[in-house]
């Protein structure tokens, strides 16, 4: 296996041919690409469909092309029909990373265990790309582009919303007060700002759907709070507590 | 220094005593604090009050009472002027703790560089008090009942009550679409339903004030997603993230 790379900072690629993550580094996306089996891209959901586009028309007959966006709708239907023939589009989304981004913090085994959902596509395409993740370790499930996104908005993208707005709205001087709750729920407002706004931008349907679900549950817990029905309280607090409690194991 | 211990489970004195956590274990509240110097009340907050003031008619002169409940306003003035001379109580908050419970999660590192939060009282009181915390490991901070509570209910209630919001809105279909972002963002819903309903009850305008800041700033990113104003989804993200990352080395 030979890893080719670029990107947009030349110092990311210094780095990562330092630590051995790449073999050959290139300054142009084409040249990266013109002798790849597979590519993969790993940049901003708002950006891949037009790099898999430009990539596309250097690649040689029979390259496979994947990503590892947040959205994939978005991606898929910019791409669908647009590729020259030979070269292939399969959109992936492994459930994995952390806040925290350059080859500095790359681990072997980030994808240990973790599922990977693929979008629908011809059965050898899709056979080559669920090799790929499944060699790193991980799990591969195909789903619709639409589907994942709807079920990432509340997932995924809601969590990291919901991390920002509440780190957001504390003053201050009550930064001292807070203890490892607050820390842990707010943990995702650390990550990458304009990663996440275009994340957002991209699954703005769903993702708004999803603030509905959470606003009417926010709603049922105003009602009991403030009519001091502390029946209703537990029961949307032991609701939410089966749920957390069911996904220890999973 | 000698330990005595109640509690209305015979089983959870048992293991305590097993595990040497306890000196000496009693069926009856007035009877273990007969000979006490300090009692540390650790029951859920709308039990203390009644237990100080039902333990306080048995204590000899020069007792301290304190609790470690998350609210204070409730408990400080419904015990307030009710006392025997020469027994005093102050409120304590220790900032520590987890969704985790019973005497198999003790640790005796668990006050350690923690905040505790005690409320006005007398100097030799409160000396008294800061002592024992400190001792623990703890830092200790005074602060009135009132502004502990709003402070905590942004700090800790309103994080609580979140977490559990969104881990009850996950269909079960999507369970295996959660990574370690949705788990650590609903981390606190696992916690005790019929504590945290008393928690957020005997806080409940404090608590319902939060909800509305954080219904403010939600109702701003819905604005700005629906709108697609990605610049002003940017700020309010990067607002988010300033607080978080501040609060990494505090």
């Amino acid at each position: 296996v030979r890893i080719d790379g670029t990107d947009s900072c030349p110092d990311v690629l210094q780095h990562a041919l330092e630590r051995g993550i790449l073999d050959a580094a290139h300054a142009d996306l084409q040249q990266a690409v013109a002798d790849a089996d597979l590519v993969v891209f790993c940049t901003p959901v708002d950006c891949i469909a037009a790099q898999v586009l430009g990539a596309a028309a250097a690649c040689r007959w029979g390259t496979l092309l994947t990503d590892v966006g947040s959205t994939k709708a978005n991606i898929v239907h910019a791409v669908e029909g647009k590729l020259p023939p030979g070269v292939v589009f399969v959109g992936s989304h492994p459930l994995a990373g952390s806040e925290k981004h350059g080859p500095e913090h790359a681990r072997a085994d980030l994808f240990k265990d973790r599922l990977v959902v693929v979008t629908p596509a011809e059965d050898e395409a899709l056979s080559r790309v669920a090799a790929f993740w499944t060699a790193l370790g991980a799990r591969v499930e195909t789903m619709s582009a639409e589907e994942h996104d709807r079920a990432l908005a509340l997932t995924s993208h809601l969590p990291h919303l919901l991390a920002s707005a509440l780190a957001g709205i504390l003053p201050p001087q009550w930064r001292g007060l807070t203890a490892s709750g607050f820390r842990d729920t707010t943990r995702l407002a650390a990550a990458n700002p304009a990663l996440w706004t275009s994340i957002l931008h991209a699954n703005q349907e769903s993702v708004l759907d999803a603030l509905d679900r959470l606003g009417d549950q926010l709603h049922r817990f105003r009602q009991a709070l403030s009519s001091g029905d502390t029946n209703l309280l537990e029961a949307l607090l032991y609701q939410g507590k089966q749920v957390r409690d069911s996904l220890r194991n999973e």
